[in-house]
């Protein structure tokens, strides 16, 4: 029997290991998978062949590794070209390896189609899947993508956390959130909010350019409301120009080898929005916080839909690869609410390659600086449970 | 009989409700306290005469308010000078209030000292009682501070997830984690630590000024050693000439009213590592994260050792005001480990106003980057139960 061969690749989430243990359970039920290797470090380790044997894991230990952040085979960046991917396939070759399973966001789709693509030119038997994971969720086909409800509840903890420490201190706060291209994870800051009163007040999202006179004006018109006001803004948000806030902020910004700036690991753009806004309003205590990697990374803090999903997605893959011979996991909702649900099927890797999926204009206020009641019911069911709070200062004075 | 009154002060922390859940729960139960105010916002509520009526709160909301982080009072960094301090007399006559529960560090305590004895002299019947919290943990005379664990536990699951993703990734990660004099919260990033090779591999306090030349041979020799590297740095370390780095880099360094530079809510000195340690190693991958205040203000993560001491300390307070004129409630640990436990004891407000306690020296490790044995058997306690992960990465290889 043939062998197969699983890997991890892109920024990884807080349930990608989900759904890596979901094909290592699932491999051992295939009738055709003898073997099952997974590659450390994505591409770059299917041409050192540098692989551990997952064939016989425990389920204990399996039930850790699920539990894990991060990705338990380590990950990469590397966008491999056609020299590359022949040598993936000559090392694929060697090892038996027919099925090949592939964690990781659209870029990783992309990858997964070349190799499926070179191995059929070559006549090799390869079949190729592709597992979606990201926090960004912003991959196309799929109602969702596993890793965004985990990142979501801890966006919404934070917000909800920051509200209250806001009431208690008063001034303005500044939060940046993951999300380069699209604003599904800066609008999950909402998802906690039980009092009218509570933050986030204004969200900024990459889907609306906005001026940042304009961004100091609405600050200052909560904050003469309220006395406080917190803010949600997306890393990726845009000058009306089209252009990056954060690439004009940045002096020398860092591009990564698929060409993207980077955005997180950096506070430069908190920290030149908390000037502009003291500076544009007047108000006396501004404060910022850049997120940064916590969100993907942060150990203990599951969405418990999230992480069954992302287990689901990964065994599906396996089932799927018993009869195709190529495509992505998507999930498709099918109940709402308390009812919520969702169905598995299978999509064409080039409906996930590539390209990405904005918020939709249903899921943002009329101002372009909020979200509307159908984001929250969309997107509350995939962070699960959230905290319940109080305080005593909305109560009538004496 | 009499009323009394009870406030928050200072920066909130996950279980500073807690403690106010305390002394409202125990105030019902004194035999000379009629009703409980709450000051709203701190001193200034005071002046201001804004309170609420905490006497008759049902226990299903104390039950909440307990679990929530922040200030449910709201809080305030006034630094109440003499004239504001017999304002605050006068209203305490004006309501009949001969109890005064504050909850804060070093500073709130000194507040209390000084209305305490200004009342003395003018002869007002006033018992004033200090409960202890800050993230910092650097209060005296207590072993530990209500508040420092729940941020532990924060910090040490942030820096597990970081250590993994880290281990994904490679490359270096550098945290910023709060801690204004002392060391004892970025110690705290130690104690998820499972496997040899968990991060963080170094640990910077300001207990041990150091030169960035030296921090940067240090990170390139262990990223030498392990392909990556982690570290874990606190927004108050110096420089050899003991001036904190921060300091040094802000521009405008914004002075909050008790003379303190803000460390935090900027990303300049993550910003600024990053870029030393990237020119000083020649490391391609070098990123930095400031936790800010996320490390006080996350919702639903709390120790539940903090929680129960928070809420211990509370209702302690209000036992020892039926005896006592004046006091601050302090921890003396009574059993190591599993048989870990404290007793409460009341200890002179001088003994906890105005200094602070570092990190003692059996904590620190010989090369001044990294804590003890000791350390951890001290901290892990008060942190609680903290995630169990894994990874394959350390597997052996085919």
């Amino acid at each position: 029997m043939p062998n197969a061969i699983v890997s991890q690749s892109g920024g990884p989430t807080g349930v990608i290991n989900a759904s890596l243990v979901g094909v290592i359970e699932q491999a051992k039920k295939h009738s055709k998978i003898d073997k099952l290797y997974g590659a450390i470090h994505a591409v770059s380790g299917m041409v050192k062949e540098n692989f551990v044997d997952l064939t016989d894991i425990s389920p204990e230990r399996l039930d850790a590794i699920a539990a894990s952040p991060s990705a338990a085979l380590g990950s990469s960046r590397d966008k491999p070209n056609a020299e590359y991917c022949s040598k993936i396939l000559e090392v694929f070759k060697k090892y038996d390896i027919e099925y090949f399973f592939y964690i990781g966001g659209n870029d990783s789709a992309n990858t997964c189609k070349i190799i499926n693509e070179m191995a059929d030119d070559v006549d090799i038997d390869l079949k190729a899947f592709h597992i979606p994971k990201t926090v960004d969720n912003d991959l196309r086909t799929t109602d969702h993508c596993p890793g965004y409800g985990t990142a979501a509840k801890f966006v919404a903890c934070a917000l909800q956390g920051d509200d209250l420490d806001n009431r208690a201190l008063l001034g303005v706060k500044i939060d940046v959130i993951m999300g380069r291209d699209a604003g599904w994870l800066t609008a999950a800051s909402t998802l906690g909010q039980q009092r009218d009163d509570d933050g986030p007040h204004l969200v900024y999202l990459p889907e609306r350019p906005i001026k940042i006179e304009d961004m100091v004006a609405q600050v200052k018109e909560v904050y003469d409301r309220l006395g406080r006001c917190v803010v949600a803004v997306s890393e990726g948000i845009r000058d009306v120009d089209g252009v990056v806030w954060a690439k004009k902020i940045a002096e020398e910004a860092e591009v990564d080898s698929h060409g993207n700036v980077q955005l997180s690991g950096s506070g430069a753009l908190a920290d030149f929005l908390s000037k502009k806004i003291k500076a544009g309003t007047g108000i006396g205590r501004v404060r910022a916080d850049t997120f940064g990697y916590l969100q993907r990374s942060f150990a203990g803090l599951q969405s418990e839909t999230d992480v069954d999903e992302a287990r689901r997605c990964g065994r599906q893959a396996v089932i799927y690869s018993e009869d195709n011979d190529n495509g992505s996991v998507a999930m498709k909702r099918t109940g709402e609410g308390e009812n919520y649900c969702v169905d598995l099927f299978l999509t064409d890797l080039a409906n996930v390659a590539e390209f990405t999926k904005d918020l939709p204009d249903e899921f943002i206020n009329e101002a372009g600086n909020g979200v509307t009641k159908a984001f929250k019911d969309y997107a509350m069911p995939l962070a699960g449970n959230l905290p319940k709070t109080d305080t005593f200062i909305n109560d009538p004075k004496l």
